[in-house]
């Protein structure tokens, strides 16, 4: 015997307080990166918490988590939500963490009510979302759309030195109740929640961002070489300074691009130079160009502008220059069928909502390339994220929760 | 029965290599920073061949290494010969190691030739004159002249980690051979024979360089400090991006200040942004800023030109910028007297040579506060130095120490 199943806020919400706890920093943000202890810990508590629930636990060969509940019908193929787990290093609560226990609430919500849905539902938690340790992001989704291939990333190591095979070995061992299944099962459908990281819907006062499409995201990095000399003895006609050469190119870069478009955005977040002493004239910089357009000529363009621009520093400072794509994501639509669901649940439930734009890729981006998606976007304070400031109201975190259930009852 | 000392060419030069080995490069440069495991083995190295030619060894409290060859009258203070033994991270075989060993060929010269000297002459081995791993560098020096205490110095931690008590404390136990002496005693004059580290000497074809004065140098760290936020979705007017108002300050400080004044130096070695993830705008920049002066008051007016330059830069990116000091060293003047005996040894010698400022920061220059001082330059290939492909030709090298011979006996 069923009944019309409610979301538990207060679960929710103590949840949301539980997973925080790990890998918290003392500024209230959290620092659980990608296939560290942190990120095995929250994973093995998700899990443990699935199993007293009498839900099912599987892991792919690239760790994504998935938790099922089943369905009338086993041989349908279930419909997905989640997010991630991972944070960056001084990441906050929410980026991740509530869309992956949004899903599982509303998981609990169905147990709660006694719902049978036709197909079974799957909570996701992608790994390595963040890209902070190991770089690039977005492998988790990555792998499981087939959009990028575990050989390339095994030897990658970590910014603290692991390797990614070594890591995502001890991770998949960390969790011997989970059943291996084979990498990119069929889906009928994924719907993601996560915060805004933007300043829009907390502006406008909106509490559901209904995401219609993912700008696109190119991750650049660049190498000026020069000659490492003495800083003291060495005049500027005898100078091969690659600091030189980044400091205008970044300086012009940071300038030009966004102030000429507003859709626009360019970040260089790491740079480091060699052999990094105070009295030594660098022989290289190296540092690392965001640029993201929701229109994929224009993002090409940026890409060029970048190069133009660092050869044409390099040139005036006398140092060789080089530019590697690091990630290259291309913008992405949603599926007007999971959207509409979306605006249908928040009619049925009486909340505001507007379309929107993601300015952050997600892992929904490249699920979007094998069955049909959508996302739910939830205000973020200041638009902060990847921050330990980051934070969200108790009610935006349980309208969220509420329209994704109201979503999975229309789609189951 | 006592003849003419000689420099033994081959011995030198067969030294310079035997020392080069130790933290020796791929790139054919040495890697072996003050106190580390390189380091020690140097400073035994050095010890051992002083106890096998009779040679007292001794260290004081900051491990600057002492070999003394007594003289007729043992109340008269030593004259002091010496530089150097720690490198740069990839430094050359040349800077340091050559002075130190060229003065002990001068005590084994001296022996040789069954020279008695009324004086005592030590050679020493300052510790961390680089300051690549512990800054401030010239710290034996600065100890010694007492322009620092070790009070300050203990706490500081190694870019790699170590602290700089218990690493001093284990290079002391390194060498139990060495008799503790208290630091500062007192010397009659100070020789530093060192590579220029600028294209002046060989330029000119000259092979002695008479330095006359060391250029001031200040160091500087510039810390601008934003808010940390996600890449792809914070818009231009909701940043405050420290890597734009870092490389707005840097791309300006560098296109100004040394095309303006051709005695000017000024050099960012060294730059980190926190967090450090490719998709997150820095939540703060830090840079360090070498400039360097022969004129005090020029020198100050740099520093502050730094300063209005950050500030501005941070005010227009909407940072906060503090910039504190870490190093000032005032410029020197040496030893008309220890400057006349190096001119008068180069006449003796046959040996063209040439008065100049040190563009670089020596032991010397603190040496020089106590005792009357002068340094001996040699040229290196292309005026490079803190750098693996620093080069020294053989017969500079002799010269070098020839000269340095000379001026011990005339001083003697």
């Amino acid at each position: 015997m069923s009944r019309k199943p409610e979301v538990n806020a207060a679960r929710l919400l103590a949840s949301v307080a539980d997973f925080a706890a790990i890998g918290a920093t003392p500024a209230g943000g959290v620092n659980r990166q990608a296939l560290g202890i942190e990120d095995r810990a929250a994973r093995r508590l998700l899990a443990e918490r699935a199993l007293a629930r009498g839900f099912t636990v599987f892991q792919d060969n690239i760790a994504n988590l998935f938790i099922r509940r089943e369905g009338r019908d086993a041989s349908l193929p279930p419909i997905l939500i989640g997010s991630h787990l991972d944070s960056q290093p001084t990441g906050g609560r929410f980026d991740g963490a509530l869309g992956t226990l949004s899903a599982f609430e509303v998981l609990e919500a169905l147990s709660d009510a006694g719902i049978e849905t036709d197909r079974a539902v799957e909570v996701v938690a992608f790994t390595n979302e963040e890209g902070s340790r190991y770089s690039p992001g977005c492998m988790g989704s990555m792998a499981f759309a087939g959009a990028g291939t575990m050989a390339d990333w095994e030897p990658i190591h970590a910014t603290d030195g692991p390797q990614l095979a070594d890591e995502l070995a001890a991770t998949l061992a960390a969790l011997p109740e989970a059943a291996l299944r084979p990498t990119g099962h069929a889906i009928s459908a994924f719907v993601e929640l996560h915060i805004e990281q933007g300043p829009i819907l907390e502006q406008e006062d909106v509490p559901i961002g209904v995401v219609t499409a993912v700008q696109g995201t190119k991750w650049l990095e660049v190498v000026f070489s020069g000659v490492a000399a003495h800083a003291g003895t060495t005049p500027l006609e005898f100078r091969k300074d690659p600091m030189g050469a980044a400091a205008a190119a970044i300086a012009s870069l940071q300038s030009a691009v966004m102030p000429a478009d507003p859709e626009a955005r360019l970040t260089v977040g790491r740079i480091t130079a060699e052999p990094g002493s105070i009295n030594v004239i660098p022989g290289s910089v190296t540092f690392t160009v965001d640029i993201r357009h929701p229109d994929a000529a224009i993002l090409a363009a940026m890409d060029q502008h970048v190069r133009k621009e660092c050869e044409a520093a390099g040139a005036r400072w006398d140092c060789d220059v080089s530019v590697s794509q690091r990630v290259n994501m291309a913008p992405g639509r949603f599926s007007p069928t999971i959207t509409g669901a979306i605006e249908g649940a928040c009619k049925a439930l009486g909340l505001k909502s507007r379309q929107m734009v993601s300015g952050a890729f997600h892992d929904a981006l490249f699920i979007n390339r094998v069955a049909p998606t959508a996302m739910i976007f939830v205000p973020c304070r200041n638009g902060i994220s990847h921050n330990e400031a980051e934070f969200v109201t108790d009610a935006h975190m349980i309208s969220g929760a509420r329209v994704l259930l109201n979503v999975v009852e229309a789609l189951g």
